[in-house]
């Protein structure tokens, strides 16, 4: 048995203790659900999505969540992953032992089977997962959106962002604990995407931040999106750190354009509100499609806000 | 729409033009097919799997066939696959036109679809995909191995190694396209591999060597793999290579050691082998499984042949 081997034996067996891995034995796994399913694959690397200075716990469990949260955002139920992960010679085995304690935890707590997948060496970190989902014959479509639909998300924008400035050094907070922990561990709304599946027009996470998912669905649907700044749903902690002067424009900006949060961002015609007001509950309704092209944010006195900056883009 | 975002367009829309991609506007692909499904993930890693001399074109065909090769190991049929393309920010259109171009004419070839993925900046290019294959209720699995079984490969071993060599300056020859193409474009044996299930014990794909793909199988099903040298199947051109006095011993050891030849390995058990000779050509028995452990080479003479390297390994 080679060094690969035996880390793999080490580290990915355990946790890949189902049948479709076939003790990791074979050149693939077999996927024993005849369900319909969804796919979905990102990828995290090192001095582009983190740095040397994240835990390879957290990266382990961010990279399960940000997968998830695109099976969430397909209104699927997660069945399990393959995974890819590349890592320098150097305190291998420490890393590995730390990584796979993460993949362990969330892979518990979501529930989620892992496959196999490839181990490597590298100069620098290099993680990915394929995701597969489960969907009945309603998911999420992202090309049915139609005027006068309202926009919604699921829950507070800004956190995440505000998180990665503090790690930047961009921001400096003396609580910064509350941040920092929704930057590295986003909760995927996997309830609630499966909740809204044959209710809302579209549905996408917010990962590259609020503005660009707005400007893709916009665009794609030859619509304009309008967006109320109060409207957005901010935890007790950002309206503080908005409140301190010094930082309300830069926060605003975070809040808009900062990318990460992982929450459910989606629309409802005029046929569906009831429904969703009565049963969907901790959503939060932030606009209104409208003709036109493009995105418009508004301030508390209705007036046009404009932004140079609008969202992360990996080139 | 941002760079990212244009260069997806571009690139990948076109080759993606399937019902599962659903014009890659989702956060994930959905697959329609609801059958019994294999998943598989490799990467390639520049400077580890490959360095700045290999075209773009070939690394998207390398990259497709590594894949394919482990659908082939598990006798699936290739239905398509998701991408994970992480390159430098300099050159990246000329780069992601040349990609493109081979991910579109091996996906022709074989018959696959581009389901979605994942484009980012890195220092170094990373290269990662996840395959699905449609099997039937017969797959195969590497753990059914008996005492007495005999191993066969599915075609010549060596070329791709000496290829690598060639690459790397360690050997020098005349005619070196032949060996060179080997490495770069490896054919899975997907046919073979479909045609095998339900008759042999075990298949997988060379890809880290004869000596080390051998050692596993015989570690996991308590056995000792026999091999003789002579029956290894080689390609006229390698035999001219053996020929010549100064290269015998260095690639002799690339044959049974040196990887990426991608045939399949596999062994049948005495009440299928008259089946197996009647009806799958082309195949080549090296040799039987016994009691004991490990790998055991014996040369024209019968006599053993030892080795120090056994294969190749990431770390």
């Amino acid at each position: 048995m080679n060094e690969e081997q035996k880390l793999i034996k080490t580290f990915f067996y355990p946790i890949a203790d189902n049948k479709e891995s076939m003790e990791l034995k074979n050149d693939a796994a077999v996927l024993f659900k005849k369900k319909k399913m969804i796919i979905t694959s990102d990828m995290m690397i090192e001095d582009v999505h983190f740095d040397k200075s994240y835990n390879p716990e957290i990266l382990a469990r961010k990279l399960l969540r940000i997968n998830l949260s695109d099976v969430a955002a397909m209104g699927a139920s997660p069945y399990g992953y393959t995974l890819n992960v590349a890592i320098p010679k150097r305190n291998r085995v420490r890393w590995l032992e730390k990584f796979s304690h993460g993949l362990n935890l969330d892979g518990k707590k979501f529930g989620i089977k892992l496959f196999g997948g490839d181990l490597s060496v590298s100069s620098k970190i290099f993680l990915s997962a394929t995701f597969l989902g489960v969907v009945g014959n309603k998911f999420h479509k992202n090309f049915h959106v139609i005027k006068d639909s309202e926009i919604y998300v699921g829950g507070n924008i800004g956190d995440a962002a505000i998180g990665l400035s503090i790690l930047n050094k961009k921001i400096s907070l003396k609580d910064k604990s509350y941040f920092l922990n929704k930057l590295f561990l986003p909760d995927p709304q996997i309830s609630l995407g499966k909740s809204l599946t044959g209710i809302v027009d579209f549905c996408t996470d917010i990962s590259d931040g609020l503005l660009t998912e707005l400007e893709t669905i916009a665009n794609n649907s030859n619509l304009k999106a309008n967006i109320f700044e109060s409207e957005i749903p901010l935890s007790t902690q950002t309206r503080k750190v908005l409140k301190k002067s010094g930082l309300k424009k830069k926060v605003l900006e975070l809040i808009l354009t900062g990318g990460e949060d992982y929450k459910l961002l989606f629309s409802v015609r005029s046929s569906k509100k009831k429904y969703l007001k009565d049963n969907i509950k901790n959503i939060k309704k932030i606009g209104f499609f409208s003709s036109g092209t493009g995105v418009e944010i508004y301030d508390q006195n209705k007036k046009k806000i404009n932004f140079k900056k609008k969202g992360f883009c990996h080139f």
